[in-house]
């Protein structure tokens, strides 16, 4: 049927993780391939072998254009497609892409964006893409995003431009913490379920006084060994402690007129917004993978006027 | 010659360190051994075996009394010293001392100390000997003292008691992150040599704002990624990252009347040293290994009125 011919594909594009949509000119997906083929492994295997694996897989047309973002784009990635320097109208993320030279069909890639600041240099690279995907090119609201992951970005939107952000090493710290430092004990056999009580406690406690985090860390380690408490409990003790940091840091850049708006999916759209309850900040949640899509698909319309 | 008889032995017994020193009736070190046999290798190769294996090397004689501190009363130690309880007088430390049973000689190992606290557990097995080396059994002046480590430690001491402590995971962590997330890369190759401007400028930057402390860390990436600072500079950001959210955390307990104690040796002196100097906090030092055997013989002399 002529209304399920993709229009273009969007590509998100992670160190660790490759997502790729068919859209077609509605708008719709019309196909979806997910894989563990990013940007470390389709260094390996060669990054146009990856991308034409899942086109193919898919029937897409040769000549379909493909709209990227994300880890492809960094110098060790397919190809690098720079920066957009702060303070940045959203828009000018569509104007830097770039578009991979000698292939059959229109493969571009969307730069990250750098603060290019001494005192607070900091770099995004994929996230940039949900951003313009939840916002929109010209939003017209002031806004504090964070969007959480293994590096949890904090981006200050005022007038449509980029003004500052934040990087905090959140979801990268949990790992190591809890799988090579003396918590890996505490934590040993934690199972899934949650404890919400525990988590909501270690949140507010960090918040109030982040200088005790690391104290506040030990505490899971101190707890096993003087009150037996849980695996569970260990774990939601350094979650909710290193959420509470980075709650305290991000907020902090909020003013009077930003609303708080949370770009996650899964487990940690969970976390977070409990965390920031927990604080009783009010939010509005955007769903991350849709956001990413959004964000691609207005570029791709740019491009290509589809 | 019979000054160089030894009047008992002293052993400082970590985690994976053992540290032994023969003193004799004057107070003197007339002989010392170190060795990794702590605890973990310890409880492989049997503690007893560990400890006569290096007195016999020193020839010591076979009823020399032996007063131990550290993981070596730890519940996975050679037999468990259990806990002094918050608050409590230095001099309870002694009190709380365990003796090995059945041994040819008297082996007596120092209990810990815990914050049975249900909102600040917290646990110290080692730095009390320090403390106790440091300040004596009956200190008159209140003090904060910090002893820096894998795990620091920041005990308040008033009218000769141990208030309340908090451990401090910075050590650890530093090892964690410098190894095992995306700063090693940062950090890859760098020097022994110090970069006093960019740690100074750490410890600065996080004490005045600690909830910023996991996006000071990414700086160590950025900074290498935008402006392709060294890896010395890198290492230095995170070491002065985590040094100074301790500092911040630490401090906290400070009142008008307690004087700050730092107890450290070697590298771990001078980077506390310096930190607390940027900071403009006046401390008195004290060394570390000194504290111990101070610590320890106090001990000794109160068990065998040596």
């Amino acid at each position: 049927m002529a209304e399920m011919q993709p229009s273009y594909a969007a590509v998100d594009w992670g160190t660790s993780s490759f997502r790729l949509w068919l859209v077609d000119r509605d708008g719709r997906v019309v196909a979806e391939r997910r894989s563990d083929e990013g940007m470390v492994a389709a260094g390996k295997i060669g990054f146009a072998a990856v991308l034409e694996s899942h086109l193919g897989a898919l029937g897409a047309p040769a000549d379909l254009p493909v709209a990227v973002c994300g880890m492809a784009g960094a110098r060790q990635g397919w190809k690098e497609a720079g920066y957009v320097y702060t303070p940045a109208p959203l828009g000018a993320i569509l104007q830097g892409a770039i578009r991979i030279p000698d292939l059959g069909r229109d493969v571009s890639i969307l730069p990250g964006v750098a603060q290019r600041n001494r005192g607070a240099p900091d770099v995004i690279r994929g996230e940039e893409t949900q951003l313009l995907g939840a916002l929109g090119e010209a939003p017209k609201d002031d806004a504090l995003v964070c969007m959480p992951g293994t590096h949890s970005k904090w981006v200050s939107v005022s007038g449509g431009r980029i003004e500052r952000f934040r990087t905090f090493m959140t979801g990268e710290l949990f790992d190591a913490i809890r799988r090579h430092t003396i918590l890996s004990h505490a934590v040993a056999g934690a199972d899934a379920a949650r404890d919400a009580a525990s988590f909501r406690s270690a949140v507010q406690d960090v918040h109030e006084r982040p200088a005790l985090a690391t104290n506040r860390l030990f505490q899971a380690r101190a707890g096993s060994l003087l009150f037996n408490d849980p695996p569970t409990t260990a774990r939601e003790c350094i979650s909710g402690t290193l959420i509470g940091l980075e709650l305290a840091g991000g907020l902090s850049d909020r003013t009077s007129s930003s609303e708080v708006i949370l770009i996650a999916s899964g487990p940690l759209a969970d976390l977070y917004g409990s965390a920031l309850a927990a604080l009783s900040v009010p939010h509005k949640m955007i769903d991350a993978d849709g956001a990413a899509l959004s964000g691609l698909s207005l570029a791709a319309r740019r491009f290509w006027a589809r």
